[in-house]
């Protein structure tokens, strides 16, 4: 039996791209990458944990902010090379995925030649990471 | 003004990763990559337009397989390095996003360290690549 891990497409740096999807409302709610470990931890904790290409290292989601994902499924697509979770954004109600206080990272729209802010802020990013 | 496009963070290759999701439903139908011709003439047509990595040129998603992609939204998240696109998924009933016959390319769930496909083949691919 191949292993779940070894059957994903890793990019030249050992990553996949991970879509977060809101279970409830099929909501996107943010992009992130990972790398076998953190998808190992992913699988292990039932938790979100990405690995930040920042920082370089794993970050389980929620670790400051309290924002934590509980993950419910775990797909891939029919390349093997993307992830896809279905979680509960948790911490808050309604759940707040973004570190602008947003509910997803995905509130930025485009309309003749511009971005514009279409999602309310739920809660101050100066309250979330004190 | 600053173009829209110029405030993306393009990659190292010229691309950002680009996620469709049927509007009606929520679901996330697929996962590609887009440079700045395929962005600008998936706002220009009102169609999804990626950029082929495999085939290094620009795919008009449906081209061959009549499985157009209307676009209703085109958004972008905090970091302005991912778009996620909000699409009707024409040429099939329900819509069939996957080269597989199946209606998202994410079919694929983890179970206790395996991969299964627990989504149906809407369509044989023998009959949509003819």
């Amino acid at each position: 039996m191949m292993n779940w891990l070894d059957s994903l497409r890793w990019d030249r740096d050992g990553l996949v791209p991970v879509i977060a999807q809101e279970q409830s409302s099929g909501d996107v709610l943010m992009f992130a990458w990972m790398n076998r470990d953190a998808l190992t931890e992913t699988a292990r904790r039932g938790e979100a944990v990405y690995w930040s290409r920042s920082r370089q290292r794993l970050w389980h989601k929620g670790e400051e902010s309290g924002h934590v994902q509980k993950v419910h499924e775990i797909r891939t697509d029919c390349d093997n090379d993307v992830v896809l979770l279905k979680v509960t954004q948790l911490g808050h109600k309604p759940g707040i995925a973004c570190h602008t206080g947003r509910h997803s990272c995905f509130f930025q729209r485009h309309e003749n030649g511009e971005w514009h802010s279409v999602e309310p802020v739920l809660k101050d990013p100066e309250a979330i990471y004190r």
